[in-house]
């Protein structure tokens, strides 16, 4: 197994990507490929008691900024980290692709360069987050703003993918997310995705509102792009928001001070529970090839697990699945 | 003042309407007019130590289901305690009413009878939260779906009246709920309404993200009905979800649980500060009448903050204020 991973993505870039890298091939045994300015890598690498053999660094002269408009970035940094990335994907150089970059200059690399799965007509970012229950799918969150119906449908089939062979669901539950539960709720474009998902053989439970994310009742939630991206920063900032709300309030008095204090543990363990750093990156799916999408905040360990997740999903034939599904249900549209 | 009071709105309506209408009455003095089944309410008032004199009954002998569809119910349902609330203030019989039932009708019988304000498009539900700053606004969670730019427009010169003289805000800063800071994203929509926004004379900041809800750097945020109301609903069951996700960590072990009982009193002031019937409901801006939409999950405590803001809506003219704001637009761009 190869991997590549953008050592220039993240905010502290190279320093964490590198100390996950590290970690990943000594626990995993990939063979790891740092891709990123030789020097700035070599320097961290250098600061590591030992380095396994199993990393090397591909040089890329360029870094594409956080902030940078996604798709000039790729046209013009040819020679950057993620360009690079892709194009040792497309040239199957590598298994999979892992970056913790510019989710815009990621998807619109990987897209361009490797391509898109027979059958896909659109890329979706998929995240896996922990409900109430088990762990869940919401997908797009933000790979594709203009959005049919049709692409709402695959998002469906390819979540539904990641949920039964990376998830182990058996059957995965499907919602719609919409703004209520009725049928005959929400705007045209929902409207005619319900239809198109009704007919489909996904075990479609029809709409979910935004309360119910959260809950666990579907395996799997679909979204356009922009709702999607915007429902993960609302969520996001909201565990932090009440976190600061919470920890405000425990300073009232010396007596909440000492129940912070002895509450602890609990905290930590709640903050282990729901750090997305535990469930690695966001996959990218529909593209013709592995990529993981990581947080721009990860920790070495976000990058150390996104790098097993996309040993798993290459191991896994998540996408070989997703194909065949498509396949499946053209033939299906086809015949009936 | 008269306040008329749906008195069947809400998942414990009536009792629990009638409760809050009654501590209303004691405290702030209003006429209030209960809508609702007479028998009902009369048993619920019976229940009372005191009635106020200044509490009343107007019979409605039917009531509109929280899960029914919005324009239906209210064709067919013309003596429901809706439409006759909205019929009491189109015929200027109350100077406010007050929901906390079916929001889609609501919306729906006091936009048909009350009608809009002088040059409003779209009506749109506000609501007004605590951020890490102050108290910010939320337009649109769910009156319109069907959004153009004009009506988003519209929607931050609501809302920044709504803020600069309900909340105190001299010039509320107004933003653009987006995937990205930047002016070159966004859907078509989303871009045009930046153009419009950004020609306006209100304070606009720019696009914000979901993860600046709840940060407060924004006073007024705007958005289509869809979105807001897939936000809010995220947020209210992701505090949910969190709280039960502490709670369940809390019983790990003697020590923590010691902890939580120490920290108790943090959290009940916790609660009390982003409870959101602290602040009451969430006024319905742009129809020609004060309408304040509770929670359907409203405490009497909420009712009676509902009723205050009601009053209060009134009282600082808002809806002048909205007009005239409209009104030295429509000639700025006039004369432009």
């Amino acid at each position: 197994m190869r991997i590549a991973v953008d050592g220039m993505g993240g905010d502290k870039a190279p320093a964490v990507v590198v100390e996950g890298a590290v970690l990943a091939a000594k626990e995993f045994g990939y063979d790891i490929i740092l891709v990123g300015n030789n020097e700035l890598i070599q320097k961290e690498l250098f600061k590591k008691k030992s380095v396994p053999k199993n990393i090397s660094v591909y040089h890329a002269p360029e870094a594409i900024g956080m902030d940078e408009p996604a798709a000039t970035s790729i046209r013009r940094k040819r020679n950057s980290s993620i360009s690079i990335g892709a194009d040792l994907l497309k040239g199957k150089k590598v298994d999979a692709f892992v970056s913790a970059g510019n989710t815009g200059a990621v998807v619109c690399a990987v897209t361009l360069k490797v391509g898109l799965l027979e059958g896909v007509l659109r890329p979706g970012i998929a995240i896996i987050y922990p409900t109430l229950k088990d762990l869940s799918v919401l997908i797009d969150v933000g790979a594709n703003i203009d959005t049919k119906p049709e692409h709402l449908l695959q998002y469906a089939i390819m979540g539904n993918m990641l949920q039964q062979y990376m998830l182990g669901k058996e059957r995965p539950r499907i919602g719609l997310l919409n703004i209520g539960e009725e049928e005959s709720k929400g705007t045209d474009f929902i409207k005619r995705t319900h239809t198109l998902l009704n007919e489909s053989p996904l075990d479609f439970i029809g709409n979910v509102e935004g309360g119910n994310i959260y809950t666990g009742e579907c395996d799997v939630i679909v979204c356009d792009g922009f709702l999607g991206n915007v429902v993960l920063k609302v969520s996001e900032s909201l565990a932090q928001t009440m976190t600061i709300f919470i920890k405000r309030k425990l300073k009232m008095n010396l007596i909440t001070k000492l129940g912070a204090l002895l509450s602890m543990p609990a905290f930590r363990a709640l903050k282990k529970e729901i750090d997305y750093s535990e469930y690695g990156g966001a996959p990218l799916l529909g593209v013709d090839g592995v990529c993981i999408i990581g947080h721009g905040r990860s920790s070495a360990k976000a990058i150390k697990n996104a790098i097993r997740e996309a040993g798993q999903f290459y191991t896994l034939q998540i996408n070989e699945h997703i194909v065949a599904a498509i396949k499946g249900m053209q033939k299906e549209n086809n015949n009936g």
